[in-house]
């Protein structure tokens, strides 16, 4: 295993330690903890908590700020935070207008994020959450009953940030969320596995000549393994899932990610988007905004997905809102 | 080798179209070419124009928009684009004001684009040239005579960007530009080398234990190799090279980029910045402002760099200025 690293236990708290001192202007850590707030806390607004693993950089500490999230809580790499510490981000949190927890859909996450609600109900909070299940490769898996919350979530960071900053109430803020959720299909594939440094090797096998189709953002398992194609079949092959799976009609407006898994050049990734606005434009539909980047990263996998967000108006103008993060800033 | 490209021959062209087509409202691509201007061409104030080879996005298109760059010219993969190629430029987005060249220290950028502003002088356009020579790694290498420009280029974009922008005359954008250049310091190492394409295979080697230390962003060697260590003495190490070639005083001031080389996870990113900023207040500097993430990539190299830019009142207010590019926006 080669890292910039050094003890392997200290992984997880020495990048805490880094990413709080880089953007002092943008968030705070909480004292010895794994809560990440805005620097500036926004009173009388709707918070918005997520989080999740660390790995998967710049989520989701990097979407802490003005338009997107109130709080970040990553626990250990690949490993969900615990009950606790979400609820110490929702009460940090919290201004009495509400909190609403943006949860990718892994049975820990899950289990862990609702019981932390349960917590702060207790305490009087009020405290919503939605399951973001955007990744259309598989129904349950390694970790998850039902599908498994990927990239999209980003998206969902985004618009449901970009309603409460409005301020809009707790109901109208969920609702938003899970407009977006309902909106949103992502699939994935893989070249080269993940290195969690605690486990000191890759995370699963492909030979030389091989990837992985409908990879998990942890490097579970996908639909198959095959011989490498080239890129344009590879997304030939994604976008008939993800497609089938969407109601679009002619015109449909489309934001679009193409998210790399973090070892995989941007020059790639721009490769698989010529090609996804191919197939988009001959289906009719009409690519309304486009990020490219690494978004929801799996360490150091050479991997990528892509995500389509059908858009209406009050969609549009959230995704297209200012926000000022660490991993997304827009004017 | 496995990347998700189609054929080889089709690389540059094809990331070309897929960049253009993501951000139609950032770049404009001019046609059959591979020079990116701003979509929106701002008329009266001073053009800068940037390039080199591909391979090092979202340097240098990713920084063409408002507060940096008027135009890229991405050659081949590591390889300069032609005096041709950036004589269009040049002409693209002169507006009266001149142009101002920003050209890494690589003996083909050079005479390319010294050749490029001859062509365009002749047609009675001003333009002026600075050269970026950061790395403080090797005196002369495989492709330079002198000192090689790396990752610390994208601070002489913003800030001589942010200049421009402010209505600047040539001769001072082209001072602050220099002054930039003699305030820049980076150096960086590897753990794996990165694979050009059209080659099939990487570029060097590094045994299974080895790092390289002082790494040029084409993979170029650096002062030598060695066994892998633990972040923090890599860091120490770096930083001591970097600081003996500055001239700093106690209560310096220092804007800091931690440039991934394009594999290198953001987790290891801030392991680095943490230890970065441990010595820098350790020494009595203190960190004005910190930049983590991919900003001048070698491909899929796992390598970083670490970039110290001493800056004025003037500098800071450069630097902090808004920009919109697709690689770089701040508010």
């Amino acid at each position: 295993m080669k890292k910039f690293i050094n003890e392997i236990e200290n992984v997880e708290i020495e990048m805490f330690e880094g990413l709080s001192l880089a953007h002092p202007d943008v968030v705070t850590r909480l004292e010895d903890s794994n809560v990440f707030v805005r620097a500036t806390k926004k009173e009388g607004k709707v918070a918005l908590v997520s989080g999740g693993g660390s790995g998967h950089e710049p989520a989701h500490a990097g979407y802490v700020g003005t338009g997107m999230l109130d709080a970040a809580v990553p626990g250990a790499v690949y490993t969900s935070p615990t009950p606790d510490q979400v609820y110490e981000a929702i009460k940090a949190v919290d201004s009495g207008a509400g909190v609403l927890l943006i949860i990718k859909n892994y049975t820990g996450d899950v289990m862990n994020f609702e019981m932390a609600a349960e917590l702060a109900q207790a305490d009087g909070i009020e405290v919503a959450s939605v399951v973001v299940n955007d990744d259309v490769a598989v129904e349950d898996s390694l970790y998850t009953t039902g599908r498994r919350g990927v990239a999209g979530t980003v998206f969902v960071h985004k618009v449901a940030g970009a309603k409460a900053e409005e301020g809009a109430s707790l109901a109208e803020v969920k609702a938003v969320a899970e407009k977006a959720i309902a909106n949103l299909r992502t699939m994935g594939a893989a070249l080269k596995p993940s290195t969690v440094p605690a486990a000191g090797k890759p995370g699963f096998e492909l030979g030389e000549n091989e990837m992985e189709i409908g990879i998990g953002i942890h490097g579970e398992p996908g639909t198959h393994k095959e011989e490498l194609q080239q890129a344009d079949v590879i997304v030939d092959h994604l976008m008939e899932v993800i497609l089938k799976d969407m109601s679009l009609d002619e015109g449909s407006e489309l934001a679009v990610m193409i998210n790399g898994s973090g070892a995989t050049p941007e020059m790639e990734l721009y490769i698989i988007f010529r090609k996804v606005y191919e197939l988009l434009e001959k289906a009719g539909f009409k690519v309304f905004k486009t990020f490219v980047g690494d978004y929801m990263t799996s360490i150091d996998m050479a991997g990528m997905s892509i995500t389509l967000f059908k858009v209406d108006d009050e969609l549009k103008k959230l995704v297209s809102a200012p926000a000022k993060t660490i991993g997304f800033t827009q004017v």
